[in-house]
């Protein structure tokens, strides 16, 4: 079952990923119903960085990191990558020699459902990491794993070429074949936003923007 | 039981809050007794803030946030909200929406036992938040629960109107009764810190500031 | 068993151990053969620190801090406090006085699988520490328990005198008796890496850096 | 605040106990409103128990189990003792000698939000506890605790004199003044059950039972 | 993209499916190539249950059980129920009442990554469940979620009409269109493991019956 | 560092192993002054079992099991098996063909800070095991660990040699050279505690039994 490398994985487009970036992790996943969220022990490395790219997968072994060089060879500039262990391990797969050979091959971050380490480094040079643990423990290199099959990370099913959109949020999945479609129904999620902000910030209620009195009272609520 | 939102509620002098916002977390905790702290896993969203304000409280069902906007028709300005789920759970229950309309209200911060969402916008607006994860999960408005009845909320008995105190060691509540007596028993701790702060800058040893030797040689303290 | 405080207790070299800092955490734990390293739990209270220094070691009833007391005294400039707790214990056991007095006697930080408290503070003064929580909670000096004997403190053993180095990644220890020996092999490590960098940075990959592809092949990775 | 021993404790009527032991945890959570259990963490030591007393509430330090001979003083046959540490603990406060003791003065079992020891001893002997934790680790009798003051225990607010119910579900806590109209709530609704039950057996579904089939299709169920 | 109900769902053949139960967890998880495995807090709630059946798969809303009354009218005889909450979540969805409906419909189990309760009485009934908690929590019926969609259990891809097959071990998933083939490998392998545990038992070692020395000594395994 | 198996290992004396196990944990954990214990989340696969053994230490790469077969070939009669893998690590190293071996070997049970399976097996075998984990999750046997070394098994160090104690309380470890004087202390405290046992059925109190009001009033309790 393992022991794949799949090649020509087909991308989202280029503008729709960035559009994408743009809107963000919670937006997006409200914007396509809910899904794709990975779970909460996801987060980043250092705060501020919001990325979006399509996902290069990789399954690994716990403590094994070889097919990180794999699969870095497998990038293509604008790409993320996403490692998912087959069983919990929080081991230190990725460190700033992997990551200075991930960026010069236009790699945008890592998402790891294990450890990284040398975050130092890794924010020195910028290089984004969403991952369930900063653990220096060292990985061999003896067991083969698969690149760009389809892995579970954190909770969420991640297919090769699928868009990743991560931030200080944590981290969505958004199909390839819906990125278009979501990205439309979260920039006019955002729109619609916009106004009730400057309604709320001008002290205006949600009870009463929302309309929602009449349902609550319904409901029981009680006001005493 | 739930389904009630209780008005008029009493708070503290506001010159006490603010006495008790200068003391900290960690001193409050010690002045009235080590008692009051919630539990370690409530981290706040940014370093360095420091707030003391009147608890809203909200019962909330887990995965709904509808009681958030019930919650804020009833801030008045200087207040913290204080979200407790009924059961554990993790999901966004608030962003930057909510806190635009909370802040519109004079609200100084939030303390949920669950998740928070739109961090970098709520760390950009310097609106703080404590809380039990970061998680874009997406809540819903179906369930009624309670606004300013007594919740337990991480592991700490908050009733309405009580002071709370967070900062970058974490969460405390005071006693609305008590807030006065507790501000004057800090205030005296933080003056004979000061002094002993000197002392030990000066590299006295605690051993010899607080008389510690005799009373270790009885304990049996053995030095090899 | 507990009730004794090792005196004499014989450090590294200074400039050993100075240079120990300077290789990092993940690099000594690969030139060391991948032993030594704490958990992952054990994370520093603000980024950016990076310390060696020699370990005074505490054992420490859970909720009892008299020992820290004790310990500072036994503290020679370049030393860092390691505290494990006799059972799992989250309590604040350290707070900004006493970082005050240990850093009167010239210590370099503190490790502790514990709680500490006071951190705003701690932060401001650049006393680093490295914790398994940050939590108020208060603590009480009633038990003795011992100071430089050897301790397990989060999943390593650590003797009075061994070298201990804490960065962003966590924290390692280095045998005082093999701490040249791994000096010698984290540099010979770092002179190695910078080359692969260069190439790696260029865009070679380590698939052809290390040699890989035939290797991959023989464990039978296959590329569709 | 700690120091205090409260006697004199009001409990509830001894036959409406036993009911609630009849009606058990899941029902009684429900038949209150779903308030008053306590966290998932409380697990029985051994399966098939299923108790209900008054409780007699112990506050008591991390690692201290002084306070439980004071508190074992105070049992009235039909007790249960309640024991909350202040800071998270899993120590083993209490062990076959312990339970010796409190079975002779009546009491029914043991709910402790720390660590129990024996426990092979104690399934001997029937005696029955819900904790978070089995720890032969042991503990101190150095620090001063409470007695029957009003506790949180696993997230539940506890006062002596509450009627606690436990089983292989978990731990409820009834309201003294509540156990009454508790128990009749739980009556009709183990009677309204036990005819659902026979429908459901015979291969009805809830959907039609309960008329759940419009609603639900409101809601927009659609099936495909 | 919830409110969905797929009907007609196809199941794998009734005689391969019994004898994946007869293999177990760990012989299939080995058999299909050490995947489909749901993480390990998935725990029985009583001990000696082996079943195998056909995914009836539920996404619900965490603390929100009404999907459970849609699901088990899909269930045909010998299909197993697995619920899958939309956030983390460990209230208890189900008990005896629905245990007694979903039997009548010739349920043969559920595996949720959530809670449930009555666990006495769905022991006594011999209804086995395997779940992340145990926890009486009350759930509510106020939002639509799907049933017989593809869903992320514990780790695990799960589409409706795969096998699941559940032990004390734990829980595996096997794909429909794989089930013949991996029944087939996991009847090799145990066949194989026969002979094995006859030499095994007679004193021969794993070192020799495998033939691992020289490879061990290869990787420089060095005895002392 | 690793690759290394340590033979010709010093016992404890078998008469001494014995009364160990008579013993207990929790009483040797308090005999040998409150040290040696392994921590909480080591449980027993099944309840009922007590025994002791002389370790044989594995430390074991993340998800490889390869150096159990070579540890089994180093068990005399009467050892047990004490594994821990150098990063955490849930996988099921061991199962029913392993505990064959190494039954035939005339091993006793297993110790192990990770996972196991086939645990149903096991039980009917009357194989015992002490795991951080169920879970049937393979391993592979690609990298060498060492035999017999020093380990930190859930935060213990054992030796090779040390006696291992385990029952339904958990597992600790008494150092090889204390054995003897370990299972004397042990044996004074099981005499002295039949007395005490006797007079707290008979309804005397541990306050008087150990004279504590006195010491209780001078640290301040107060009935009231």
């Amino acid at each position: 079952m393992s022991g794949v490398v799949v090649q020509n994985v087909a991308r989202a487009d280029a503008g729709v990923i960035d559009g994408l970036a743009r809107a963000g992790v919670a937006t997006l996943h409200e914007a396509q119903g809910r899904k794709g969220l990975l779970a909460a022990c996801m987060r980043p490395i250092y705060a501020g960085a919001r990325i979006a790219g399509s996902a290069v997968t990789i399954s690994a072994p716990p403590g094994d990191n070889w097919m990180l060089h794999v699969a870095i060879e497998q990038i293509e500039a604008g790409d993320i990558l996403v490692l998912a262990p087959t069983s919990p391990c929080e081991d230190g797969y990725f460190g700033d020699l992997l990551a200075t050979s991930a960026r010069a091959r236009g790699c945008r971050g890592l998402v790891i459902e294990a450890g990284v380490r040398d975050v130092r480094d890794l924010t020195e040079m910028g290089f984004p990491v969403w991952s369930k643990a900063v653990f220096a423990q060292g990985t061999v290199k003896e067991t083969v794993g698969s690149v760009n099959v389809p892995v579970v990370c954190a909770g969420a099913c991640v297919e090769a070429g699928d868009v990743i959109v991560a931030d200080d949020d944590g981290v969505v999945v958004v199909r390839r074949a819906e990125a278009a479609e979501v990205l439309a129904a979260a920039e006019r999620r955002i729109a619609g936003e916009e106004a009730k902000r400057e309604r709320l910030a001008a002290g205006e209620l949600g009870l009463d923007i929302y309309d929602m009195r009449g349902r609550l009272a319904e409901k029981g609520l009680k006001y005493v």
